[in-house]
C-alpha cells in the first residue's frame, strides 16, 4: 500500500467517523426503484448484480478504506484498496411477498440500521428483486465521509443514461485515472480580501436585535423541546417515502406567491402538525427547521462544503393551512433578506458561525441532553429534470435516506426527479414507530393546499 | 425499571460482551431448514412470522437487555425489558431466484457478519421465505452472553413438535413466569471436598513429562502456524453447511473400531488437509484441533459451564486415511484415558486450567499475534434424535452457526438431529474465501472412508 496514495481526510470529514457511535451511524443512503423492461428476461436483476461485481474500473471515493492511524497523529486518513471484495459489496436480496411498500420499507430499514464495515470500501449496494409491479430496486449506502447525500445522488445519476439502452455500468465504475478523481480538499481556501471580517458584527446584530417594524431573524437553539423528535436515539433506522407531483407544488407556489421550497416545507410542517397532535405532543411554540442550503457564489465549483442552515419556523402554532404557509415563507424570507444584505464574501463565514455550533451539538451527542438547536432537518436537492435509464430499466423515483443523529430524530429530505419531488422520511425507530403516517400525511396535506389555494 | 430484576453477569458470560469488538461480534446462530406442509396455504411463512412476533408470554433470557453499568462496577448486569419490539426482532425475509444453497448461504453469511443492538434484548430470528424444493429457513441469532450454542439448540428444539401439529409457539414463549426460569449461576460452586486439590500436580505431568511407552497426551499450544485459520480476522463471516449420514458414521466407526466422534474428526481433518494442500499452505506438523467436551459428571445438571477442551491431533501429516483416523483415534484416547485417570473431581478444574489461558487468549483479541492454542475449534453436539415440527412444517436440518475470534478463523459444529450430522462451517470472510470447498470435501471424505474400511 503505497504512503504517496494516502489521503488525510479534512476535519468535517473526519469527525463523520470519529463521532460514530453505535447509535448514531453516520452513512447516507439512495433508494432507487426502476421498472424492468418490456419483454425483459427473467435473470435482468441477476445480470445487474453481477454487472455491478464486476466494474471496469474502480473511482473514488468508491476505492477508499481507512488507513491504520499512526500513534500521535490526529485525523484518520482514507487510502486506496488494493483488491475490492466486490461480492461482499454488491448484494443480491429479495422482498417476501407481495413485494409491496411495506415489506420494501421493512427491508431498507433493516439495511440503513447496519454499520459499515470499517475494514473495506465504506460502501454497499443492495440489488432487491421481488417488488411487485414488475419493479427491482438498488439500495447504495456510502460513509458521510466519503461523500454527502447529494454528491451520492449525483453519481449515481451521472452513472444512469438519458434514453433506454444496454448500460449497466455502476456508478462505481470510472474510465479516469482513480489519483486523478480525487474529492476536491474542503479545507477553506483563503479569502482574496479580509474586508468581509468588519461586517460580521452587522450581521449577527438582527439575531440578537429585534426591533418591532423589521421581520424577525429566527436564532439557532430556539426550538421548543419535543421528545418525539429530540430525545435520545438509537441505532435502528425506520424510514418511508412518499411522491410528490412537482407540477402541483408549482402551482400552489404560484398561487400562494412562494417558492417550491416553502410549499415543501409547508407540507412537511402540515405532517409534523398532525402526527403530534395525535400524539398529543405538539408543542405550544412553533417547531422549528433546520434547511441546508448552497451558499456557493454562480460559477464556484471549487469550493467545497459551501453549505449553510436556514433557519425556518414551520409555523405549527397555527391551524390554518394558508396562513401557515404565509408564515413560513415570511421566515425563511427574513433569513434570505438577511443574507443578501450581507457582503458576498461575508455570507460563508455567517452561515458556518451559525452553523457551526448546531453541528457540534449534533455530532458530540450531546443533542439529546441539550436544548435543541432544531427540531428537524429538511432538504430540499435538486436532482435530475429528465427520466434516467439503467439499461432498458427506468428510473421511478430515488429517495434519499439520511442520518439522524442525537438531539435530532428525524430527517426529512427530497429530491426532484423527473416531474416529481422524492421525500425521504428516515427516523429513529424508537422515536417515530408511527414515520409511515408522516409520508401518507405529507401527501394528504399537499392535496389540502391545493384544494385552498 | 425494577432494579430487583437485574442480574449481574458472570465473569464469562461478561466476557463475552466486554472483549467484543467490531471484528469479532459473540453471537452464535442456528439455522433451520423446513419444508412446508403438503398443501399448505400461501401464506403459511407468514403466519409464522406473525406467531414469532405476538409470543403468549416471554421467558429468559430471551426478554433480557443490558442494564446501564453504575460507574465504579466491573461487570454488566441484565434486567428484563418491559417492552419488547417483536416487529424489530423477528423479521420476514426472502431469497432471490432461484433460492437454493448459494443464495442462502450468502444471506445468513450476511446476517451472521451483523453485529447485535446492544439497547434490546440481544437476539434476532430471520423467517426466510424463498427457498426452492418448497422450503423455508428459520435463522435465530443469540449473543453468546445470553445463551452458548448447545443450549439455543436446545430451547428452539423445545419450542418444535413431535408430530405434525398446529402448534407455532416460537422458541422464546414460555408460560412459566419469566423470573422463575433463570440460567444457573455460572459461579463455581465450593466443592464438598478439596482432596482433589492434591492431585492437581500429577494430572499436569503428562503434559510435561513424555515417556517413550505411555501415548502422547496433546498439549494446548502446541499447534503449527497457518495463516490461513489463525490470521487476523474482520468483521465478515462466511458460513458453508454439510449433512453427513450417521448411519454411515456409525458403519465406519464400528468397523475402524473407533467412536462416531473420531470418524467426524477424521472427515473434518481430510477435507482441511485436502484445502490446504490446494492452497499450498499445508504446515509440515499436523494441525490441532480443540474438541469442547462436556465434564458433566452423570446426573449433574446443575453446574453451568461444565465444559473442558480435549487437545486433539488432527493428523494432517499422515496422507492414508485410514492411518489418520488411527492416529486422530489414539490422540483422542490419550487425552481420556489421562482425564479418566484423574480423581473425578479434580476433572473438571484440570480441563478448566488448560482451557482457560486459550480462552484468554481468544477473547482478549491477542491470538493473531501469539501462537495459535490450536488451529481449529470442532464440536460434535448430541441434539434431536426424532423428527422435529414447527406445526405441520417437518425440520428437515439444524445447523449451528458459531464464533470465528482472533487467531481461530475458523469453526466447525456438527449437531446430530433424526439420523443426520448437520455440520455448520463458519469462517472469516477474509481468511477462508472459499469456506464451501471444505463442507464439499467434508462430504467426499466421509464417502471415501467409506469405500476404504
Amino acid at each position: 500500500m503505497g504512503a504517496s496514495r494516502a489521503r488525510r481526510l479534512s476535519v468535517l470529514d473526519a469527525s463523520f467517523l470519529g463521532m460514530e457511535t453505535r447509535d448514531t451511524p453516520m452513512h447516507v443512503g439512495a433508494l432507487q426503484i426502476f421498472s424492468l423492461p418490456k419483454n425483459a428476461a427473467p435473470g435482468f436483476v441477476k445480470s445487474v448484480v453481477q454487472r455491478y461485481r464486476a466494474p471496469k474500473a474502480i473511482g473514488r471515493p468508491w476505492n477508499l478504506k481507512l488507513a491504520p492511524v499512526p500513534l500521535g497523529r490526529l485525523l484518520p486518513a482514507m487510502h486506496e484498496a488494493d483488491e475490492i471484495d466486490f461480492h461482499y459489496h454488491v448484494r443480491h436480496s429479495a422482498l417476501p411477498g407481495p413485494g409491496g411498500e411495506r415489506e420494501l420499507g421493512e427491508l431498507i430499514s433493516h439495511l440503513h440500521s447496519q454499520p459499515l464495515d470499517r475494514t473495506r470500501p465504506l460502501w454497499t449496494c443492495h440489488v432487491i428483486e421481488g417488488l411487485h409491479d414488475r419493479q427491482f430496486a438498488i439500495y447504495i449506502k456510502i460513509h458521510h465521509a466519503l461523500s454527502d447525500g447529494v454528491k451520492g445522488a449525483r453519481m449515481i445519476a451521472a452513472s444512469l443514461r438519458d434514453k433506454p439502452g444496454t448500460s449497466l455500468a455502476p456508478p462505481w465504475e470510472s474510465q479516469a485515472p482513480a489519483a486523478r478523481r480525487g474529492k476536491p480538499s474542503a479545507a477553506p481556501r483563503a479569502p482574496a480580501s479580509l474586508r468581509w471580517l468588519t461586517t460580521l458584527p452587522g450581521a449577527f446584530r438582527p439575531l440578537f436585535l429585534r426591533t418591532p417594524d423589521a421581520p424577525v431573524v429566527l436564532r439557532p437553539f430556539e426550538a421548543p423541546n419535543s421528545a418525539l423528535l429530540n430525545g435520545r436515539v438509537t441505532g435502528a433506522r425506520r424510514i418511508a417515502t412518499q411522491q410528490l407531483d412537482l407540477a402541483q407544488i408549482r402551482r400552489i407556489a404560484k398561487r400562494a406567491g412562494a417558492s417550491i421550497n416553502d410549499v415543501f416545507l409547508a407540507v412537511c410542517s402540515a405532517a409534523l402538525r398532525r402526527h403530534l397532535l395525535a400524539s398529543d405532543a405538539l408543542p405550544a411554540a412553533s417547531l422549528t427547521a433546520g434547511v441546508p442550503m448552497s451558499l456557493r457564489a454562480d460559477g464556484d465549483d471549487a469550493s467545497g462544503n459551501a453549505v449553510g442552515f436556514i433557519w425556518a419556523s414551520l409555523a405549527t402554532d397555527i391551524e390554518d393551512p394558508r396562513q401557515r404557509l404565509a408564515a413560513i415563507r415570511a421566515s425563511i424570507g427574513a433569513w434570505k433578506q438577511h443574507l443578501q444584505s450581507l457582503d458576498a464574501a461575508a455570507r460563508l463565514p455567517f452561515a458556518t458561525l451559525t452553523f457551526t455550533p448546531a453541528v457540534a451539538v449534533m455530532v458530540s451527542g450531546l443533542g439529546a441532553r441539550l436544548r435543541p438547536p432544531m427540531n428537524v432537518i429538511i432538504s430540499n436537492v435538486p436532482g435530475p429534470e429528465h427520466p434516467l435509464y439503467l439499461g432498458g430499466a427506468r428510473l421511478d423515483a430515488m429517495y434519499p435516506v439520511s442520518i439522524p443523529v442525537q438531539g435530532l430524530a428525524l430527517n426529512i429530505t427530497g429530491v426532484s426527479y423527473a416531474g416529481k419531488l422524492n421525500v425521504g422520511f428516515t427516523g429513529s425507530r424508537d422515536r417515530l414507530p408511527h414515520l409511515q403516517r408522516l409520508a401518507v400525511y405529507a401527501g394528504e396535506a399537499l392535496a389540502e393546499l391545493d384544494a385552498l389555494l
